[in-house]
This record gives structure tokens, sequence and C-alpha cells, in this order.
């Protein structure tokens, strides 16, 4: 049920039983020397999609673009700042309970979106609404993280991980072609974050935060993605 | 080429030799009763990519969500605010000027964005910088009105016209099969933009502004989307 | 009936039987070697005045400062934020519209000021209020353009133009008596907009766009006065 | 030298060998039963052309507009919030300064702007600039209050007052033609400041607050503003 | 009745009867060679924390940080944006005023503080609430001044004055003892305020503005002490 | 080392040898029936001048306010809306980035901070500054936790904790003399955060989350301050 898709009309039938909005929110940004720079609005918006198919439930259009300063560096790289990204959430949430949504499943597939968003969501609870916000980043699902931990380790990494990227090879088979296959070094550097553009770029050169992308593959995205959307399913039907 | 497809590498070997980038932007928001709410960044965003792929220019993943505040009595419409929609327009703008990108082709697909973005161009070009900004509203480009003129005459309507139904007829068929086919009687009241959300709805109570979009097909949307691609690739070949 | 020379109690006398306002905006920008700086907010202004005689209307003061950042590498152009301009015109509205008036008809001197504008009139609308916003461009008047066209043809031009460099020596007799008459030559440079300060003044050195404002006269400017109140007069009457 | 019928090169000349700029900062605000609504920017605009004309410096167009929200339940105040004052003014001396205008003398007529224009000014120099910002108001002045304090004594008041009524007398003759001329008694409720809109009303229920503006007559107003243009002219000389 | 040595039943049982918080706001700024840089809070804290115990009144902690950038150039100084400063003043009232707090008692220790408070009670008031909004400047008090005048004379300055320095001996003699006792000769430089940081410290090389804190001592700080909060306790009892 | 308690000078000399500023960020709040509203600014503000002591490091003064909304159906709370807590963070690091201080240590006291202050620390990252920028809360360091898991076990809750309860009973011994030593009933109903006003007192009816306040002793509290100040020393070192 992409709401996208839907005529007015449907929308308003659907609200007269239901009133849960899955909202899929991504970043645009880079992902390593392999990785796709769409990866985290492409995973968000599929699994949301899938979510939304096994629980019948109305997913938004994505948002593509979040908080990833830290990423401006590399070229590709479109950010929002934070408070840009916090009016943005506002308006969105404003205008589905304008229409009845009382129940928002944010699904989310970058790290750098979690500050903003999570802000964002204290920024409308000051309207003292009955309101249910809930933010799920796929990656940090348990069920998601121990099935990375058992296939790739401690080569999984924090950005341009095993785990997006073979989620990604899944759901964009195309894009993969012309992208060579290769075994990545791990270095871990000391760091700390939030981190600045530059202080970034001179700590992961080129990209990688620690992951050896070389270890994924379409079949494992495959399963990830039956996971997450498993997972993340069974909440939306909690919510 | 589309931007999320690519590495960041990619990216970088792109702008050693062009710095144009297309950016789609659209809107989630009734589209009548047999339009889709999604209509107008679909439009947007499938021209875009096609624009890209003729030219040879990078295309950014689409912005869903625009300014469609008089759209807002009809459930399913998710808008920004005007304020909000500069903001956005400028961190995307400034991330892609920090890149190189200097040529700036928009294109929209909702009439709804044309001031806020005119608004944000004029905002961003206080900074002095040496950029080009191009807004490109598909439905207004002189060869489509042509086409419509004489395929759709006085029934194309303002909004959930017969070309943008057409249109997404071509570009999502499977989405039209659940929706009923109709023919639509035409009212034409006077109203003046801009319009709050309860005036529209009592103006257009089914969402339609003087538009016939039973008489959209999908070949026309076909022969529509073809003339958009050609109009604006040219455009984008003389920025 | 100028506001600015009421008293409150006429003022609700008034409100009792009318509820439309008048409201001139401008700008303080650069016109060109021979052009007043004052020309857009003198023009608006004057033409606002007229028109409330011609139709017994209230007219506010003028906004004498508009968006013209584009003309800043101009010495004495003052000039507004879009989104300052914006918050204005917000706080303008919001404040005649408490007060029980519902028709706006805003007379506007600068092409600057249409996109802010406008985009304002989109945010107030945001309020689901009962209010009719329109803007009139003097110059852009089918009627103004007609005799514009006769008169100065090609020479008119797009900015200091023969026009309103005429209105402006009607209205401002004494101001013209120290600046000579000259003639100059039209150069035609390829540009778009919206242009940077810098751009523009690169792109036309002195100020003037395309214009032969040596064609003006008190005479035409009179005559060009008289035609932008009998229109507007018209459309006010129909508001 | 009014910056509005100047031509940008006669400001360029100018800027060679002066920075000066005056500009005239007033209201669009309720004045009693028999002032004028326009009498805090008509006052303040006509002292500044004054004081330009005697002491050779430009005068930039008048901001008609001020923070007037106090006199908000008085049908025809059209007001600034505090904030929108604020940008409106940082734009104006940011463009003043581009230009390289170094020293401003504000020129105010209204009590109500002291604070928004004080705190727009520390906002200005954060920026660490050159600029010398003074703000005058004109009813303030000791030469002012002394000439007052002698003609009107207690009955001048504090808003809708015999001197700022006495002064558009002798500004604004003709509107004054059908204003009857009326005593009043003074009341002196007790009040703090800043008052809210209903408050104000209550307190000061004909929006006089303390004035008997009976005792004007455009005589005293011609006197006054002689005394009020010499005064700034000097402080002007002096920057 | 320190609030934030309170629960909040013991809140919930005062504002059955009273309606009044003092609140005390300050600086984190240079204060000389020999001031602290807490002055401002410190002494706006200890004097409202004294008049709450005087007049059995709640005392809300202190805003220790204030519009100070003119000391900018003076290490140890924090300060806010004057419009960052409007917005927490704000939020702090409407955060009491939903509580039912009605009347408040701003107890200031710092002159950059007063345009911007002054102007956020503005903003507040366009509200239409029924609230009394006072603010006090300790130093400003004529009883004080008398004080100072006759012990300090022309040697109090401006700021590190020996009053504020005096007040400090007395609230935090701990901190004085690792500070050497010092005469200063008074310097008396033409200046006009607002002041930008370079131009402040160009001006006042170490922070003083006319001041001798040499004649400072703790006697002097526990006497004027007493007279602040005699001063302001009476007119929190006649709020 | 407080800030507030040296000179400039003294400032200036530490500058040059350490660039590590302590800021404690807190909150006004309820905390339950019997814990003070104060409890999570003296808390912070407590612990960081004890580990400002141990590690040789200058100290902020607190910002006694944070964000808080959701305590806002209980009176005293006073709170930050989130944006403007994170313009308040932005302009104090960026006062103190100024002067030179490099490295921020903020120490926290209220778990309602951690999202718009991490969000404000991203925001400032947007600046490519080589800032770093570390948050420490103290209830949730592992050291402090093990304590509290052994002593209050599953007692201690989530607000207005034994441990919060018992750090005070340490801090401010005079204030809890008034307070009734109660037991209480431990309740576990369902929620999510973020939490509106209203959602949280009819979840919460007393303030309390889960915890029972009643187990809380001075000892204990002295024992916890030991521990969180001896951790964060660490960490301030390490920095």
């Amino acid at each position: 049920m992409e709401l996208s898709l839907q005529t007015w009309p449907k929308v308003e039938d659907y609200l007269k039983t239901k009133n849960t909005i899955i909202i899929p929110i991504g970043s645009t940004e880079q992902h390593g020397p392999t990785g796709l720079i769409g990866t985290d609005y492409i995973t968000a918006q599929k699994i949301a999609i899938e979510v939304g198919e096994k629980t019948n439930t109305m997913v938004a259009p994505p948002l593509c673009f979040g908080m990833a300063f830290h990423h401006m560096d590399f070229p590709g790289t479109i950010t929002l700042k934070p408070s840009t990204m916090m009016l943005v959430l506002l308006d969105m949430i404003e205008s589905c309970y304008t229409h009845g949504f009382k129940k928002f499943m944010f699904i989310n597939g970058h790290g750098g979106n979690i500050n903003p968003t999570a802000t964002a969501f204290c920024e409308w609870k000051t309207k003292d609404t009955d309101t249910t916000l809930q933010l799920e980043n796929w990656w940090r699902l348990p069920e998601v993280q121990a099935y990375e931990k058992i296939h790739f380790g401690d080569e999984n990494g924090f950005h341009a991980t095993c785990g997006e990227v073979a989620l990604t090879m899944h759901l964009e088979k195309e894009a993969f072609k012309t992208i060579p296959k290769t075994q990545f070094k791990i270095e871990r550097p000391k760091y700390s974050m939030p981190m600045a553009p530059k202080e970034f770029r001179k700590t992961f050169f080129d990209g990688r935060m620690a992951s050896n992308p070389g270890l994924a593959t379409s079949e494992h995205g495959a399963k990830l993605f039956e996971i997450a959307v498993d997972t993340i399913s069974k909440k939306v039907s909690e919510l």
C-alpha cells in the first residue's frame, strides 16, 4: 500500500479503520568505494514497502535526504542541516496528523538521522497530541545484528557495512554490475562522533568505517531483507 | 546516471568534465478521484532519469514532498510549509555546489512548488555565486501544452489534468488496474489562487480543477513522456 | 483614503461597510544612470493612492523596501532577504486581517518582489482563512504593455525601462531637473534569472536591462499613470 | 538629499566623501480619536528629510511599519513582530554597509520601536564591524521636551501627545480639516509597559495616554519641527 | 523559596495563593582585571534568593548567560545572540505561565541584557495575556546609585564598577583571596554603544569602563546587597 | 576552577596550556513527590565542579534549563523548546571556541537533553572545526548503574530515581529536612517515549517513573557522587 499509488478516496477509506503510517527516511551520501550513494533511502524505502504489504499498512514516499554533513567531503553527498531536517519531519507529521494518522512508524536507513529525528519527535510532542512516534533503524535491530555477527564478524564495520552493501546488492542488482568486487583492509583509527567533514575524510580516507564490504553478497542481502522486514512488521502490528 | 546508484569515486570522475545536476522535485498530494497521490514526484523523477540518460547527466534522488497546502483538505496529501521547502532546496543546492556542481536543472511536477522554488533561488543568489539555476515545469512546456490542446482541448483542466493522469498511466500501469475509468463533468467555478485548504475543497469538491481525466490514456502518456523528455533534454544540453 | 491620514474611528467606520485594503509595495534600488532609486515604491504608492481615490478604498503606507539583491552591486540599493520580506508581508496581512480586512490588493512596482510575495501569500493561506490576496504588477498589465509597445517598441527593455522612467518623470518632475537627458545604446547580452549581484553588474554594466530610458517623457508618464490607475481600479472594484 | 530621488551614480559620488546615512523609522498605528495613523513615520520622515537638507546627508526612504502590537485593538494599526522588525533593520544596515555607509543615524517616531531597534543594533555589532549606529527619538530630545513642558505641561501625555499631534498638524494640514478639534479629559490609570492589545485598550479606551491633543496647534507643530530638526542636525554633524 | 529546592506538590500549593515568580538573569563575561567572570549572574541570583526569602516568593534558577558580545574579545566571556536570548526568555515565561504564574519579576545583573529582555517582553505581549513583566536592574536602582555616588563618586564607572566588584567581594569572599587588590587609573575615552568586540577592547583595553574597582570593599558590598534587596523586595510586594 | 570565579587574565593564562572546558547542563523539572525540581542541574553542576577540581579543568556555569516538555503537566517545570536549547548550546560552543577552547566535556543531568544536545553537536560540526564534543550523562555511566543495581535493584526506576534523589540528598541536605521520607509502590505502565505533557501525567500520575525514591539515602548519594566524579574525571583526562 504505497501512498503514492493510491487515490485520495482510497486513503479516506483506509483511515476509517486504521491510523498507522509508515514513513521511510534515508540519506543521499557516500558509502565507500563500492557502495551506492542512495543506499540509505533505498533500503529504508524497500523495507518499508514490503512491511506495508505484509501488514496492510500505508507507506509514505521516502525522504531521500537526511543529516549527512560528516560525509560532505566525499562528492555526491547531499545533506540537510539538522535543523532543516527537523522542520521537514515536523511538516510531514503535521500533515498526516491532520488527516487522522495517529501512529507513525519511521523506518530509517541512516545513523546520522537518529538525533535530529528524535529531537523532531520531542518538538512535535510539545503540542500535547495523542500520537505514537516510533523510529526503527533497520541495521540496529538485534535480529539483523545477530546475522551480521555470524556472517561478517568484525569486518561488518560502522559505515559502508557488509550488511548495507549486501542489502543493496539484493535490491539494486543492476547497479552493482559495473562495480568491481574488492576486498578491503580494515583500519580502526581512533575517533569520536560527531565528526566534521574534513575530520571524517582524514580519519576514514575512502569513506568506509572499519568495514570490508567485499564480504557482501546479494544472497546475504536477501536474507537481511527478510529479517528486517519480518522484525519490523511485527513491531508495526504491535503499535 | 542516477546519483543514488553511483559510488562516490564515480561522481568524482563525473565532476572532472561536467558540472550539471538534474534535481526532480514533486509533491505528495491528491490528484482527483482517479489520479495518483504520487503523480507529481513520479512524473518529475521518471522524466529526470530519462533526460539524464539521454544527456549523460547526473540525476539526484527526488524531493517527494512540496508545497501542497491547498490540497490539505483531501486525505493523503503531505505538504511542506513554503519556508521549509525553501530551506530544503537551499541545503540541496549548497551540498551540490560544495562538490563542484554549478548548473542546476530542477525538473518540477507541481505548480505549488514554483513560487517557493523561485524564491529559494533568489535567496541562494544573495551569496554571489557563479551558479545557473533553472526550473522546468514539464506540464508548462509549450510542446506539452500543444499536444494536450489537440487531444484534450478544454477538458485538460488545471489539476488532476488529462495530461498528468495520462503520464502516470504510462509510468505506473499496475496502479491503475484497480482504478475504475470514469468520465467527469467539468465545472468551472470562479476562484483565485492561492487558495486555503477549505476554500479549495469547497470550490473543487473532488479535487479536480476543470479537468476530465477520463480522457487520459496510457498511449497519450507515452507520447507526453517522449515530448517532455526531448524538450527538457535539449534545454539541459544548452545549459 | 490614505490609511496614514485617517484616525482610528474613521477606519472603524470604513470597516462597517467595506473590507478591502490596497497595499503598495516597491523597492529601493538602482534604476540605471538616469532613473530614480525610489522608482518602484514611488510608482506603486502613487498609483495606489489614486486607485484608492477613484474606488473609495483604504490605502496602506508603502513598503519601500523589497527583494533587490541582484542590484546590490550598484550603490544605493537597499534590499530585504526574500525570507525577511515574506515575514514582513505576513505581519502586515495578519494585522489587517485582525481588524477585519478580508480583500487585499497589493500594487507592486518591482519584479523581484513577485516570487517572495506569492510565496508569502501561500504561507498565509496555510491558516485556512477567508481572505483574497491579489497581486497586481502595474508594468505587466496588458494595457500598460500595449502602450509601451506602440511608443517605445523594442527599446522599452526590462529594467530602468522607458515606461518606469517616464512614470517617475511625471510623478517626480523636480528630481529630473538635475538629471541630463541621454540616449542609450541597447545591448542584449544573454542571461538567466535570478542573477547574483556581481553577475548582474557584469552583464548589465550601468544597470539598464536592454532599455533606452532616453525615450521616456513626462507626457508618456502621465498617460501610463492614467492607464495603470484605470486598469487596477477596475480590478479593485471586482474584488 | 533623498536617496529615493537620486540615481546610483550620484550615490557613488556621495560615498567618495561621506559615509553617513539617515534612516527614518516610524509606525502605522492609532493616535487617539484625533491623531493620524501615520503620525510616527510621517514625523520621522519629514524631520529626516529636513535634517538631510541642512546637513547635506543622504536620507533613506522611511520604514513605515514598526513594533505596535499594544495598539492592535484599535483598527488601522499595522504592526511588525519585534523579531521581524529586527530582521528588517539588519537587512537595511547590511545593504548600506555593503555600499560603504559606516555611520547610521536612525530618526525614530515611535516608542515601541526603541527596544527592537536597540536589540537589532546589538545583533549587528556581533559582526565586529566599524559602524556607528545611533538612534534619535525626536520626542525624547530634551529640547523638544522643554518646549512641550512650557506649552502643554501635564497635558502632553505619553501617546497621541500634544507634541506629535501638533507636529502632524503642521506637516499634514489638509488631513486635519475633517477632524473636529476637541478638548479631552485626562485620566491617569495605573499601568506598566509592555502592554498586550486588550490590556491597552481596557486601560486607555480611546487610544490616548494621559494626553489632551486638543491643545495641539499647527503653530506649535512648526516650532517643534524646527527644534527637532536643529537638534538632530547638530548630532548628525557630530557623528 | 528557591524553586530548585522545592518538590512539585509544594509549587502546586504555592500557586493556590500566589502567582509571582522571581527570575534572576545575568551573564558570564569579563569584569576587568580584578572582577569575577560570573559577577552578573551571581549578584542577580543572590539578590533574587534574598528577595524571595523576605517576600515569601518563588525564585527560579538563574539564567547564567546573557547578551555579552561586546566583551567577546576577552577570554572567558560566553554570550548568547540577542535573538537566542529572546527565545530562551520566551520559553521560560511560557513555561511559568502554563503553570499559573502571572507576575514576573526579572532581577537582572547585566546592562547588555536590557534590550533583548525588553524586546522579548514585547514579543510575549503579542499573545494578549494577562501577565505583568517587570525588569529590575539592581545597579540602576536610584537607592544603589545614591550609595555609589557617595562612596565611589566618579570612579564607580560603567563596567567592572566599584559597586559590582564590592558586591561580589561580599558574596564570594573566597574567590577574591587570590586576586591582588589594585588601584586603577581611570581613562574616559569617547565611545558610543553598542560596541563590537574589537571596538570595545580597543577602547577599554583591560575591560574596565572608567572604573577604579580598587575602591571596592566587602563592606561596601554588604551594604549594597542590603539596599538592593530591600528596594526590590518592596517592588515585588507591590506587583 | 569555576569559570565564574576567575578573572579574564586567569582564563587567558589557562588557555596558554589547556583547551578543555567542562559545561554542566541540567533541567528545572518535577522529580516526583519527594525529589527536588533542581535535581538535574544541581547534580550536573556539583559533579562538574568536583571533576574540574580533580582534573584542573575550567568549569562553565550551568545551563539550568533543558528540554523538559514531557514534565510540563507538573507545576514548577521550566522547559526550553528543543530548537531553543540547540541555539543556546551552539552560542555557548561558539563563544568558547572563539577564545580557543577545543575540547568540550558536557556533563548532563537530564535524559531529555540528550537528543537536542547531540543534534546541536551535529549542527556545530557542519562548520568543519577541529573540536571534540563529548556528552557524559552521569546516571548512564556503567559504574553508576552497577552501584544502583546492587543497592536499589528494580526499584531505581527511570525518573525521580533512587540514584538521583540520593545524590541530591547528599548535595542539598537542608532541602530534604522538610520533605517527609516515604516508600512508594511501583507501577510499570506501558509507554513509549517521547511523551506529550498530558500523556506523561496520565501514565505517571505523581511524576515518578517506576521508582521508589524512598530507598534513597544521603550515604548512597555520597557514594554515587564519588563514582560519577571519578569516572568522568578519567574521561576528561583522556580527552
